[in-house]
């Protein structure tokens, strides 16, 4: 039977939203924001859109117009009554409350800050302005309108059967990873990829079909919305923005080398268990490491998010053994550039000597390379990061210099007191 | 919005019905129908459904009150007025009521007579007894109930992500094809394989995935149903039923040399144009063509459905050659067993020599080989035929060995009578 009312609904939309919630958002976003809500609340920050894909000239292919009216439509929203419920009353990583009701307070009242947007070199210039806990909030947003917009240009061109096929296609090639996945004894793996998202429904179908094709494998979606909607876990720690924006604020030489900890000293006040997990590699995973306070290394994990992965989860191995942990009881979490091969050649080499742990990102939800004509939906590498706190430039260096960033003269710095020496260069594909 | 209706009306529903309409059936068993109807409408024949793949073990497979259930549903359906409309007013092959009143009044009336269902050694013994024009509708409803129900059985053992992945790959699989056959110049292509689909849904997606892929190349569908709705041209021309029942209702040898040619003569005088094709096999293609009286070879083509194609299609150009025909003016359908491979090297080996055409069944609408575990859902040959007339058993020789049926002492004297020598056997895979 025609069901008359939702047809002549959906004419009333002017738009067709990507983001339809505060909470289609990573959840380490809402851990982070809590954090910095408590801590560091005043701080100005300036995040910037920053297209690592060149070759991908995304204000050619997306309308200005059409980018306006989804970031428009996205200040518009606000945390609705039962996101806020799920939030408060959800049990995460086995704590209830984990969101205090002084946060929970703001998030209900909190709106997205304006945006300013620019075209530039065929790029788009995206910049937010504001106070840290609510500029933060734009970054996965602002990522997964414009993955969206770029997927809706491309397949704007496709026939009806066509896109079908395209969906077939995709869906295949997904379920022949998980195929492959299943076969891997103890695997433990997570949705990463709501920032690189193809689009939102695919991302909500690529974390069903996870769920029904690898089980208990399957340990959850980094998506709060997709988490809440399917009944999975949310999943998610903390990100580089947090020693970048401390590292910033550092009114010293010696305040800088110690922001990095400083960051994780705030962290241990508010979360235990799992939610312990260094992200080492800010600036540099062997310095940190080996300057780092006694309490870190008995820490739950690490995450290995840059350089090369095998090599950063030897590293802390090791490291791990000098300060007398076994490493049998450590969590590692891989979630740099991640997809099949890369997570069996892992599985292969870390199996039974650390608990190891696989957050699989842009070729879990926006894998259609080889797909359509030119390739033109193969994925790139744009990022949302502060690029200013208090008027001062964030730096980050990672353990692959193509991913650092920041003014020369602050990357120099950076290396110096962090004792930087020569880096082994990655390909960075997303 | 919750359509609460649709769902309330789907619990009324004791099965969910694979055959809807009288008119879910190819085209040419109507126009065979009102040829039958209009000369032979009192012989009583009986038609069997007959499994060559042995290995695949329908009566373990499909529930007998399931299948019980469908073959009822079919014998409740009576033309719809719509349909009525359609077949007494649309234009088949660029002719106006193709259907005369008196035969539509008469399927306006009909419905199909009993079935006879038992079990044997792991297969269903299928048989309808009655009028031949009756009978014969039972043909395509039968098979495709049949075919449906086994793909159903294997369905059932599958996740609800299996089967979505299942038809994803289905669908990229026939895209795949469809883009080869796109390369092919001047291809004419339709769809037959009404009996032997996967389900009537595929049938349906696969006929609208030609259309959009192939565009003009694609010429039409012998499904009658999906043709009114699709509003795509509803194809097909005879079948072997016709030399087949005429040939068991001969009263001497003479009179069973003469058969064959006796059905087009009835055939000649309802129909002209691309309706006037040759389908030489039933008794052998090489005597039926040298005997063949001389108004035939002006008929505008050929169906090649047994043996060697490529022979067979040599076979007809000496033949309208020796007749001084000119073989590009004729039409050559292949309806044989087709799949991509050999659609290419068909027209590539007769390409400008005459108008070929391809009638693709089995492996267009049915083709999940490959699929599923233990390959349960690879086509299997089924079919449903006459196989007496007025008490006579009927035979077909083909020029496939393989495909020969009748009594032995039967086949023996259609052999002596048709002069039918040694014939190359191929394997029958659909």
């Amino acid at each position: 039977m025609v069901d008359i009312a939702t047809r002549v609904h959906n004419h009333k939309w002017k738009i067709d939203p990507i983001v339809r919630s505060l909470i289609d958002t990573d959840f380490y976003k809402l851990l982070m924001c809590q954090s910095v809500f408590r801590n560091k609340r005043d701080t100005d920050v300036t995040f910037s859109l920053i297209n690592r894909t060149a070759s991908v000239r995304l204000a050619d292919l997306v309308d200005e117009g059409e980018l306006r009216q989804q970031l428009d439509h996205v200040r518009s929203l606000r945390l609705s009554r039962g996101e806020s419920t799920f939030l408060r009353g959800n049990t995460f990583y086995g704590k209830r409350q984990m969101f205090r009701p002084d946060f929970m307070e703001w998030f209900e009242g909190m709106q997205l800050p304006p945006y300013h947007l620019e075209k530039r070199d065929g790029q788009y210039e995206l910049t937010f302005i504001g106070k840290w806990p609510e500029v933060m909030l734009w970054e996965i947003p602002a990522l997964a309108v414009l993955m969206e917009l770029r997927s809706r240009a491309v397949l704007e061109r496709l026939g009806k059967f066509e896109l079908e096929v395209l969906y077939a296609r995709g869906m295949t090639k997904l379920w022949e990873k998980i195929e492959r996945l299943r076969q891997i004894e103890d695997l433990k793996i997570a949705d990463f990829g709501t920032r690189r998202r193809h689009s939102f429904l695919w991302q909500d179908w690529c974390v069903q079909a996870m769920r029904e094709g690898l089980g208990q494998a399957f340990s959850g979606t980094s998506n709060c919305l997709i988490a809440m909607r399917r009944e999975v876990e949310a999943i998610g720690t903390n990100a580089h923005e947090l020693p970048m924006v401390y590292a910033a604020l550092a009114n010293s030489d010696a305040e800088l080398a110690q922001a990095p900890y400083q960051v994780l000293a705030d962290w241990h006040e508010e979360h235990d268990g799992n939610l312990r997990i260094i992200l080492p590699d800010t600036y540099g995973t062997e310095g940190f490491l080996r300057n780092a306070p006694e309490w870190l290394s008995q820490w739950t994990g690490i995450r290995i998010d840059s350089g090369d992965p095998a090599a950063g989860a030897e590293t802390a191995i090791l490291w791990w053994q000098s300060r007398g942990e076994d490493p049998r009881q450590k969590l590692v979490i891989f979630s740099d550039g991640l997809d099949v091969d890369k997570i069996e050649e892992l599985h292969r080499q870390f199996h039974g000597r650390v608990k190891a742990s696989f957050g699989w990102g842009t070729l879990l939800t926006n894998d259609f390379r080889g797909l359509v004509a030119d390739d033109a939906l193969a994925p790139f590498s744009l990022v949302c990061k502060a690029v200013s706190a208090n008027g001062r430039p964030t730096v980050k260096l990672s353990d692959n210099p193509n991913k650092a960033m920041g003014p020369a003269a602050e990357i120099a710095r950076y290396k110096r007191v962090f004792g930087i020496g020569e880096q082994v260069a990655q390909d960075v594909l997303v």
